[in-house]
Parts: structure tokens; C-alpha cells; sequence
């Protein structure tokens, strides 16, 4: 069956198994102090024109945003995010459980506002009770967002500006990286993403890997013991080598960008084919998740041939359902939904 | 360089990148729900001789004993472990980070003493402040310990006994349980393992997989919402098929026992030649670790052509290392080690 | 200066020093194990008409939620509040720092609605994701609630047989319990209101004493060696004999329901005094507390002669304040507020 | 009958209550900002020498204990205490509950020696191991012990600059700090003690207070927020005045120190008394607390007629028990003691 189930349900792109196919039976060291790790973490700090960042791998989403939270907020202090946040909503409490509020701010197609932060900051600071309160200690935003929306370069630039107006750490959970910047509508890069926030993640679950996350420390800001911080969280893989190998080779010959644009470009092509279908879209999105309203008819007879995510219910005879390409999706992949869709 | 300084210097079993190339194509649900962690699930069930045993994937050690023994105490309690256990020593504070005190009892051996574990649980109960103090949750071991040592059959019966009698669930970490129960010296076998604790899990990343543990609840006593417990620590995966296809080889033709027998064979080579080296161990140990004395001028030496671990000072002038074979050691590494020890 | 600014501005009613004072030599053992905890356990048993009840002192609001909460939750679980609710906003995020998440819902007039409560269960299970997400594990509310609205005996019912429905207790935060019970527009009992939760306390920091709440666990459902767990949560007073002999006071000769009525009475009073002066209210409260609006320019001149909180803004040009009344409210008090309202 | 359990076994000293009965109509601001806990302050941080230091009131030792410590430890640290320390055995794992470990070392008599400190810190930072292990992050010993003994200034000064050398915070743990400064053994003074330390608390719940600890950070050092961090814990009154009145009454006119010195000095009458029973010491304790050896039988004889407390059992016929003075044993309790250990 045909599947736009979500961005992980393929292996990892063939070069990376074929890597590890190669590099199998050399004897390394563990726990990120390979080789590959170190080649890596080089080819990602030139990737962002950033030679004095830091980067540490880790498995995947949810571990590395409660790593890194957890490490930048001291104990009086919560993580500001989107109400439709990550951290807000799909974690399981993954935040909480290092005991830190998420404090959960409107949010417009998933993102953030500039004007809203700054409002809310500013009540915060003008409540008399504000010392009875969890204080906002970094700010959390996705790139691109969980509705597959993309902050613009202005925009970004705005809530940095006000996260250092508060002295508050920006961090930028890139997922999905790569599916946003190369997205026709981006007009950033990743050079820019490193400038304009004070940690962020490059995804490779998502994007090409079979798991890791890079992230990447870009103002001399690491944490102290970060890696210490990464075992207390049992986010430290003894085989490190199984993340380096996939992030030196997901960052050697533009492969990390030419699988991530491959994708919003088979996205463009799905927009296409649901237009044509007559179907509406739920909201704008230029990257590789695509948000379809769908009658709940339509669904039943659709699921039975098509694979895909159900997101909410927006009213009661409709459905909005999730698409998404990613670099494993197929030109017969399309094809097939063209013909589901009539 | 030839290399002893753990198991899991090597990448994977070729049969397991094997597998995963075969089926890096197939289109399949994330988290677990795919049908390679179906059909590992049933094979090791079986291997356990316990149908109604739940199995669970998590990436890695530290990472799996936080998960189990958060998911297993109550807010009072802590887990009673050897004070050399590694949940006492080396995964920084992971289990402190969810909120419990690792209670560490006397070991001979890396071992936990019947006797002593009673004592421990007797003198706690009758202690007039007992409910000023951390109450003992379940016990923790290892088999084998981190000083490669085993329990017998009547040992493990005698302590399952003591946790029965408090009401306490004995969970035991094997990390390295292939090493065990393949050792000439075990009287044991994967069964036995699963019907004398409550909750076990069958090492991976050390025995053959890149990375991965197999947590095994034997007694349908899973925690409620244990998925969502795994979730909130970051501990599951989205492309599950990579824990699953990795467990479902291992799991297939007795391959995981296999490499486990012949890694404890490749040991005992290794014993015989460090004996004719006139090299002292540092204790007797039945499976692939091995300790060894060596005058710290030697470790100087030796340590340019071999890769070893550094363990303990005994004494000013003595060093203990530990020397590892893995199902990755080769017979060609053992005829270096023996030029190099000579 | 005369205050209305919250019901803690006074020390305690004179017959707890009183009994502090002549009980003050008596050698008591320690934690709660005196008599005098001893007495008053049995006096609020009886008072609830609940024999089989369990009841445990604490020193404070927060400290006891915090808790009573983390003692009731599992780890996948967290706590239902209304937005408003007293553990969403002002405990500085006691709650999470128990590692559980708070699942603030919509509410009116500071009160969670029966069908909003439903709708979110409902909707919370119909989730197809809801495994990645934090359990609601217990319902929370305040009565009277923050604003000094209360429940309706048949809404208590209704949200009870919600709580039953879905298996998770139901928890009353008492802090002002009986400035509810005592209001005219109560149709419950301290009876009803052991009858219709799992667990509640009763507020004395706010109704007469110098400090302390009583827990009351009304079902035989005290979570196991919660004295430990209160210990490990820093809230167990060495000198139980003070919040015991305190609440011995209280509930003897009606005292704590008797003061809680003139506090009442003394809010009706004020209501009076403040319709007179043309003041409108930001909501009906039947209880102590008094949400009036306020043009800036009158906080302004007010606040040199009367004490008030800060409430919030309704719009630029107005103020929420809130006058409260208590036990030490005097008839002299309301006069001075006459004159100061004019 | 008479009793030395402990040293909260009484009330507060009569000052104490005089003053909450004096000012118990006074309309006061909450949460430690009236006046009594300002004036309570200053006269602290006078009798300090130290004007530039902070001071907190929190409700009780164990709860101070675990803000203090919480609050100052990053991460990836624990805290190093004896192993007898009460934060390493009574306090029901509050400090774990925080998520940080505590790092117990070896004592002689309840104390800390300076070189074993060292050797400990030295071993940590030569274990290879050690970004897997629990970072010390900052010492805690008690002044007096657990056991009753006392720090000379020359060991306290060799501690504090070993914990400057390492650049780890000392936290001072007085909950009998009087008892140990009046005690004829003691060469520090409460200026000695300010100056050997970054932060420390002066107990008043077993010196005169019916409950209330000051904390006293004496190097600008006090954590960011640290009154959101208390309420956090739930460790922050509303009634603050509650903890203000009593410290202010207690470092009025000298109170303090002279019911301090009045209960060491009834301590060493206890000595006498006990001396000329012919019963053993378990140590030599220069302070309130005295722990004698008795026979099993004399133990189950004594009981009947004198409250004490058991502490541990040397061997199988005899028992360690504990006896306690306090500022409020008086010459009648130790005639009592007198007749019944003859």
C-alpha cells in the first residue's frame, strides 16, 4: 500500500547504509569519540559557517528537546512554545518530567508571533505575582512547524532579538531541517539558522537517517558537562559511530539538501494532484507535510488504498488528514495517489 | 590497532545490516507497531518459554534501566542494588534524575549476596526511623556483573525468593546476557532467567546490534502505559524497525546465541593466554570480560599496541585493565594479543 | 493602614494561641504521632461524618497539592485543572517539579464545566495519538475556586461521576473550604464534600491559623506510606503538635465553621458597600473574596488607604482588584472601607 | 514522664509565643516581606558579620536541605555529604527527589575529614570514567553532626579550601547550629562560620521555634529567583510572619545563643550523671546530643519511666540509645534522670 503516513517510514537513504555496510567491522571507540563523530561534527560546523559551534548526537526528537531544555533552564524557569508545539503536546510529558513547565503561547498555522512574545513576556513581567510564577526561562520554536509552516528571516530575527532583549536561550528544533530550508518559500539558510538562535537541531530521523539528531551549540554556549547531561537522560549511544557515520555522510556531498529538496519538490507535485482533485487544504504549507480536509466518506474508502495520518477534526462530517513526502517518496508514489484521489 | 576495550567497539552482525538493507524499502508504521518488532516480539517470547510476556525495544542501557525502574517504584521507594552495579556507579545519575535513590548493598564479586540482601531488608524494617528513610522498591543485578561474573541457579532462586517475600520486583539488567548464559559456567538458561525475576531486558548494542535492548516483563505485569512511559523519557524510537529488525535477526537461527558462545570461547582463549603470560587476573571471570593485573610500566607499553580498559588501582605500582572479546573478536585479534602480552 | 488585601494578613484566631501557649511544655513526640493530631484526625473524621477516613497535616496550599498530586499520579499521568486553576498559574510550577504536567482546560468563572470536562476526556481518547501524550490521570479543583465561585452540589455530582467514569480521582483543594461551606448560596456540606471526591483539604492558613492544612483521604484510598512521601517532599513539621493542637482548635466548638460565617458575612457586607459606591463587580462571588473594577485613577488615590491586590487589566483604562474578607475582619474594617470607597 | 527523645519535644520558648500573641492583630504583608522578617534579617546578618548577605526563612531541615541543595547543583552534579549525613540517611531520598545524587563518603564520628574529601575528588577526576559518573558539585556537612560532634575551625578552614580548590560550593547544615557555637568544645563563632562557608542555615525548630530554618547566604551567592525556587518546593509561608516573629524574638537580646548555652550546659550535667551511673558513651559528644551504650534489658527497664530514642544496635545484647537536652530541659528533668539510671 501506498503510503503519506508521515516522513518515517522508509530506512535511511542507501549511502548511509552502505557506509555502515563498509566501516562495520573497524574497531572504534565509543560514545561519540570516533572518527566519523568527529568528522561529522566538522562537516556540520562548516555547513553552518559556524567553526566554534559544538555538536553532540543523539537518537531522535523528543530525547534531544528534553536534553537540551533541560540543560539550559535553571529550576525556577519553563520553556515558552507554541500551544501546538512538539513539546506542548507529543511528548508525553517528556519536558514535565525533567520538571519544567512548557508555557504554552498562542500561536498562528504553528507559529509563533513576535507581537504575541513579546505581549506575553511583558504581562509576565508587569504581574504583581509574577514570583509565584514559573518564569520564562528560553524560548522553543519548530522549523518548520508542525503544521509545515516556515518562519521567515524577519520574523526570526524579531524573536531573537526579543529572546535577547530578555536574556532568554532561543532554541530551534529542526526535525525536519532540511524540508524547510528547502523549501521554495525559505528564505533562510542554514548559516542563518545558526546566526539567529542560540541552539538548534539538525533532524535526520526525518530526513535521510535511521535515527540521530544533531545538535548544535552555535555561541560558545554549551552547557557545561553536556555529555555527562546526555547519559544522566540515557541519551548517550554507546556506539556512537552508528549516528557519525550517518551525519558524515548525510553532510558529505550536499546529500542532507539534495534529499530534503527532492522532497518538498514531490510535495509541490502532491499539492498539485490534491488541487486537481478538488480537494481543499487546510492551511498553506511549502514544506513536505501537507494538511488536506477530507470528507469522513472519503476517508473510510481513501484508507483502505492509501496510507496517511489522521490530525483533527474540524468539524463533524470532515476530517483533516496529513500527507507527507519525504527523500524516500517515489514518483510512483505520486502516481498511485493521483489515480486514489480521482 | 587490535582492540579489547569493550564490546561494542565493532558495528553490527553482517546478517542484521543484512536485513536491514533487504527491507530498507518496505514502507512501515513507526514506534514499534511494525511487523519485524511483531515477529521479534513472538521469537523472543518463545526463546523465554513465556507466551504471556510483554517485550519492549529501548535504544540503549542507562537509557533502559531509568525507564524500567521509574516505571516500577513508587514515589517512597528506591532500588536496592550492589554498590558496584552500574546503576550505582556509572550512568550518571539517570536513575537519581527520575526521582529515586539507588540503595547500594555489599557485593563479593560484583555480586549480591543473599544473605547480605536479606540483612539489609531485616535491619531496614526493623530500624525505628524505616519511615524517614527511602523504602526498598526491587532489586536490582546483573547477569552477568559488571565484573563478569555470574549467579548460579540456586543464587538467582534464593534472591527471587527475598524480593517474593518483601514484594518486591527483581529486574535484572543483561546487557551482556548472551556473554552469560552462553558460559561454560552457567547453569541457567534464557528460561530460567525469565521465570526467576519479574522484568529482565536481553542486551543488544553489546551482542551483535548497533544499538538496542530487549526489555522482557514476564509476569503480565507490565506498567500501565508503558509505551507513553518510554516516550516521556525519549526512549522510543520512530523508525522502530530499527530495534525490531535488528532483535528479529538476532532472534532467528539461534544467531544471538551463537555469537554469544563463540565470544565466551574466544574468553577463555583469551584466559589461557594471559595465563602463559604469567599475567595474574584480577578475579575469576566465566564470560567476556576478563581483569587482569598488569605492573604499570607494562600498561605503558602495551597500551600502544592494544586497546584496553583502564579499571582500578590496587596499588601504587598496579593497574587492573579489563580486556573484552565480543562476537566481533576475530582469531586473528587473539594471536596479536598473544605477541603483544609475550 | 485598613486591609482587604488577601485573608492571611492577620496572625491567628486567639483561641489557637491560647492553646499554644498552655500546651507549650508538654513533652509531645514528634511528627504528628502527638495527641493533640491525634484528637484533631478523629474531630475532622467526624466532622466529614467519615470514620474510615485518613487525615495528615501540612504546613501550606502549594506544598500540600504538589504533594497530594505527585502521590495520586503514575508517571504517564497528569493533573485536569481549570486554566485558572490555582496549580496552573501561581505555584511556580510545583507540579511539574513533581515531573507531571498540568492539563489546564477551559473554565468559567474560575469552575471546570461538567460537559467541558467530558469533551476533553472524550476528545483526549478518540486521539489516535493520544499514547504520545500525558494521561489525564486526576481532576483537580479548588471550592470555592480562585475567583470565590463555587460549585453547585449537582455539579460536584456531575463531575465526580465524570472522574468515576474514568477511573481517576478526584481531588478539592480547600485552601478557603469553609468560606465556601459557610456562603449563603452553598448547597454542600463538609459531608457532601468528603462524599463527592477521593481526597480534599481543609485550608486553615486562610480560616484562622498560623499555618497548616488538613488532607483528608476519604475513600481508604491513602496512597501507601504517604508519611514517607510527605518526609521526602520536605513537608513533615517535626512539631506536629503545632498544626495538631491548631486544628484540634479549630474543630472544636464549631470554631472553624463559626469564623468561616462572620468571614462570609463580613464579604456580604462588603458587597453592600461596594454597590452603594456605584462599583461594579468583575463577577458574583458569593464567598470572601471580591473581584471589583476599578478605574486606574482610583487604584491610584485608594491604594494610600487601603491594602488590595492586583487582580488583572480588563482593558487599558481599568483595574481588576480584589478585596478579601477573613476570620479577622472587623466591623471597624468595613466602616474604614465605607469611608474610603466614598 | 520525662523525656531526652529529642530536641523538639517541647514547644517554642515563651518569648516566642509572647510575641506572635503581641502582634497577632497586626495586618501584615505575606510571603517574608513584612517587618518582623526584615528586622529578623538584619539582626541575622548582623550577628553574622556578613551585612552583605541574603537571608530565607523556610518551614523545616529537611525541606531547606533539599531547596538549598536543588538550587545550587547544576545538572550533571550531586552533592558530596558523610555517609551518615542526614541528607544520606533520614530524609526519605528528599535530595534524590530533586534528581541529584548524594555522593556519600566515608566519616569518622559523623564528620567529614579533610583528606578523605580529597582523596575522594582526586579519585573522581582520574577515573576515566568520570563524564559517566555524578559530578561533586558542592559539600554538605552539619555543624554539629548527627552524631553530636563538632568541626574545629582548622578542619572547617581545610574543607572550605578544598571546596575552593575544586570550585564547589559548602553548605553548612546548623539545624543545631546553637548547640554546637555554645558548646565549651567549639573554637568557631557565627562569624567563623558565616565567612567558612557559601551558604548555611541556622535551625530554629530545635532551638526554640515551634518550626522555622534561616538561610544564610554570606558570598552575594544566593541563587537567581531563589524565592520562585522556594515556592516551587512549597517551601514558601504565607503567613512568613510566622518564621520572622520567632527569629527576630530569637536574635533578640542574645536568646538565641543564651538557651543554647543553657542546653549544652545541661548536657554536661547529663554526662555527669550518666558517668556516675557507670554507663558507657558510644563517642565522645560535646554538644545537646548523647549517645550511651546500655544493656538490652536495662533498655526495656528504662522505657517505661524515661523517653529516649534508639539509635543502633553494636552488637546483640546491647543498644545505642540517644538522649537529648534542649533550651527547654529543665533541673527537674535531669534530677528524674538522675533517680532512674541509678
Amino acid at each position: 500500500m501506498v503510503s503519506f503516513e508521515n516522513d518515517y517510514i522508509a530506512g535511511a537513504h542507501p549511502k548511509i547504509l552502505q557506509r555502515l555496510v563498509e566501516t562495520n567491522f573497524e574497531y572504534l571507540s565509543g560514545y561519540g569519540s570516533d572518527p566519523y563523530c568527529e568528522s561529522a561534527r566538522r562537516k556540520i560546523k562548516d555547513a553552518c559557517g559556524c567553526p566554534e559551534a559544538e555538536v553532540f548526537f543523539l537518537a531522535g526528537g523528543t530525547q534531544t528537546n528534553a536534553v537540551v531544555i533541560s540543560a539550559l533552564l535553571r529550576e525556577d524557569e519553563g520553556v515558552v512554545a507554541a500551544k501546538t508545539g512538539h513539546v506542548s503536546t507529543h511528548e508525553a510529558g517528556a519536558i514535565e518530567g525533567t520538571g519544567h513547565k512548557v508555557l504554552g503561547i498562542d500561536q498562528k498555522n504553528g507559529k509563533i508571533e513576535p507581537a504575541g512574545l513579546e505581549r506575553y513576556l511583558k504581562e509576565f513581567y508587569q504581574d504583581v505575582n509574577y514570583e509565584h510564577m514559573v518564569f520564562p526561562g528560553m524560548v522553543y520554536l519548530s522549523y518548520p512547524t508542525e503544521y509545515g509552516t516556515l518562519y521567515s528571516k524577519e520574523e526570526l530575527q524579531e524573536i531573537y532579538d526579543i529572546c535577547k532583549e530578555y536574556e532568554m536561550p532561543l532554541y530551534i528544533d529542526g526535525a525536519r531541517l532540511g524540508y524547510g530550508l528547502m523549501s521554495r518559500e525559505a528564505d533562510l539558510t542554514l548559516e542563518d539558522i545558526a546566526r539567529l538562535c542560540d541552539v538548534f537541531y539538525i533532524g535526520g530521523t526525518k530526513v535521510g537517517a535511521l535515527c540521530g539528531e544533531a545538535v548544535v551549540f552555535t555561541k560558545r554556549n554549551t552547557p557545561k558537562h553536556f555529555l555527562t547531561i546526555m547519559k544522566r537522560h540515557g541519551a548517550l549511544l554507546a556506539k556512537g559511530r552508528l549516528l557519525g557515520i550517518q551525519f558524515d555522510t548525510l553532510f558529505s556531498d550536499n546529500l542532507y539538501f539534495d534529499i530534503s529538496r527532492r522532497a518538498v519538490e514531490m510535495a509541490e507535485q502532491m499539492k498539485e494532484i490534491v488541487r486537481e482533485a478538488g480537494i481543499a487544504f487546510y492551511l498553506e504549507s511549502p514544506t513536505n507535510q501537507q494538511f488536506i480536509i477530507l470528507e469522513d466518506e472519503q476517508v473510510e474508502k481513501l484508507r483502505e488504498k492509501l496510507a496517511f495520518s489522521f490530525w483533527e477534526k474540524p468539524d463533524e462530517n470532515h476530517t483533516v488528514v496529513r500527507l507527507a513526502t519525504s527523500w524516500s517518496t517515489t514518483e510512483e508514489d505520486l502516481a498511485q495517489l493521483k489515480v486514489e484521489l480521482r
